[in-house]
């Protein structure tokens, strides 16, 4: 076969495609980017267009220059994106993959119908079911927002009946919003699972994911799991990625509660920050891994070529202009890998960069990636 | 401290401005790069400037937008641009560290007058000297051309008087070429050790590599070495980079004699064919030290965080077009990283790509590294 190497198109300008652009270059491919606004995490890294994303025209140059195209979010408008790549070249995670997990709804019953484990919830379309839906639950609940809901923004906890209305107030859309049991659960799981075009699975290794203010702080991996776990955590990742027909990455996140037992909290179909780890800890990084897959070659090996990793995330403090303080010494943390995403805007809690270290053991690796994010306020 | 992040200015487009700069973008610096001809490589990687770099005004624009700058390769015209950066920014490596390591006598006498092993040696102005030379050190010896030699080129084996004229005609410059006795080496090593601006020193692991061709076609880390000679080559290493000024990476290839002593056989100033395997196996990559070096913040650890990594070169068998030959077959081994540079035209023997295996032992690695490369043509 005698070809040249494809240029893989990435909608979106954020963190992810970053990585997912600068792992294709490396082996070969060619990257353009395509975002409505300036993206200075992808400037300077392949071809990055600036237009507006949902105008016929716009894609259509775009899609001609592509030999394949992908999403960084759930969010890109990729149906209209869809329709205009449609039998020139592929485009992955498909249109109705994003359709289905965009929707918290849609998502929970598409896991639901398949016989995956999921909280209870229910799909509540007026305040009065959502009440109803309380009452089987009990308090607490979990008022969730169908669309456009993450890292804690568009979800609110009730815990009394008086918290019901506001919260309805301010989340539910015209087809209501999701109502969710609360769980108690003993650990948060994640694992990431890659499917190719013909259905091949990859999965990664199962992480422990530790959250703070439903945003996650730290990843540590392997999470320190029974192999009947471990097993079973792999076995619903390949279910729910064939169940939502995912191609390219996606990302699972799940509770395990104190018997062990397994549920899928949510998913993702793309590159997972619950992932950044890969990259220094794993054979083929979860971005390479994702580029391959979209673009029909083969999966690279996705486990660990180290006993152990933690990642740690850099989140911003302050609103303002990017700067380096506590770059060095940060730096100077012995076997701290610093990625930095190149936003030229901080704002309070917005995702900036991330620290990997690996090592030993994840204790030793998250306790030098936790000093070195420490000092970094940008 | 509050200040934005730096930009590291590049002279050179080949692969080893493409990995540097890759190395810059992740941990946050901005990234140019300035070549006299259109270079793919560095396509889309940063702001690839193309222009007359011997051209006063051509560097002036340049170096404006810069912070620091470093050269790609010894031959990059480093001294002019040392002129035009003088007191607004800093050049590492100095052009004085550059004008001794591009010319192999000065390289030697340098070495040598700081009682640093090396292979017996005679800088020659005319035919009679080398003649003489020939006569003290016995056949065969080598012929090298002063300036621009490198993998082969620019060297000749002299093995009977007769060769002697020849190989002269071709290779002597107006200053004559050099003349070095040949070593009867055991094995191949190399090592990289980084300097910063103020003179701390970190050393990457001593490797083992073998050549095809005059050409680095594999690379073994860590090299098994007794823990005396590891320890003579790491100090020999310093003293070079000492010896030299060098700021930055320092490339040091050595020979190990049947009775475990060691020389210097060359020095190179930047990233080094032999550190590419640092990418995947070290807690820092060469070219992540090179840019931290450079720009005066902190080295980085440079030990490896697998137990063993093996990297092989992927060259060009033909001349054309650059293709994916290969490519999947070369992906579906496993635990292969596949580093392609982006080449656009493809010429026998020219640097297309690596790959690099991480594994229990080298000789597992070096097997799977092997299969890999073996597979893909471009």
């Amino acid at each position: 076969m005698s070809s040249s190497f494809p240029t893989i198109g990435i909608l979106g300008g954020g963190q992810l495609g970053r990585m997912s652009a600068m792992a294709a270059l490396r082996i070969g491919f060619g990257v353009r980017t395509l975002s409505p606004v300036s993206s200075p995490s992808v400037e300077g890294i392949g071809q990055a267009h600036v237009g507006d994303w949902t105008d016929r025209s716009v894609l259509d140059r775009f899609v001609s220059r592509c030999d394949v195209i992908t999403v960084e979010s759930e969010w890109a408008p990729a149906e209209r994106a869809e329709e205009v790549a449609a039998e020139r070249i592929p485009m992955y995670p498909t249109g109705q993959t994003l359709h289905t997990i965009r929707h918290k709804g849609r998502q929970k019953n598409a896991l639901h119908r398949a016989g995956i484990p999921v909280s209870d919830y229910a799909c509540c379309s007026m305040l009065e079911d959502a009440k109803r839906a309380v009452s089987a639950f009990g308090f607490p609940v979990l008022f969730k927002k169908f669309e456009g809901s993450y890292d804690g923004y568009g979800n609110a906890t009730i815990r009394t009946p008086g918290d019901m209305k506001p919260a309805w107030d301010r989340l539910a859309a015209e087809d209501g919003l999701l109502v969710e049991a609360f769980v108690p659960f003993r650990r948060e799981l994640a694992i990431i699972v890659v499917r190719s075009p013909s259905g091949v699975h990859v999965t990664y290794p199962v992480v422990h994911t530790i959250q703070r203010d439903h945003r996650c702080h730290a990843v540590l991996a392997p999470a320190p799991l029974p192999a009947t776990v471990t097993t079973r955590v792999e076995e619903l990742a390949r279910r729910a990625a064939d169940t939502v027909g995912a191609v390219g990455l996606l990302g699972v996140e799940l509770f395990e509660h104190e018997d062990g037992s397994i549920l899928i909290n949510e998913l993702a179909p793309r590159p997972h920050n619950t992932g950044h780890y890969t990259i220094e800890a794993c054979h083929t990084s979860q971005f390479e891994n994702h580029v391959r897959s979209v673009a029909g070659w083969p999966l690279g090996d996705a486990s660990l070529r180290v006993p152990a990793a933690a990642m740690v995330n850099i989140l911003g403090t302050r609103t303002g202009k990017a700067e380096t303080k506590g770059m060095r010494e940060a730096m100077a943390v012995c076997g701290a890998s610093i990625h930095i995403y190149g936003k030229q805007e901080v704002r309070p809690r917005r995702k900036m960069g991330h620290v990997t270290v690996t090592a030993a053991t994840t204790e030793e690796a998250l306790a030098r990636a936790e000093e070195a994010a420490g000092y970094i306020h940008l």
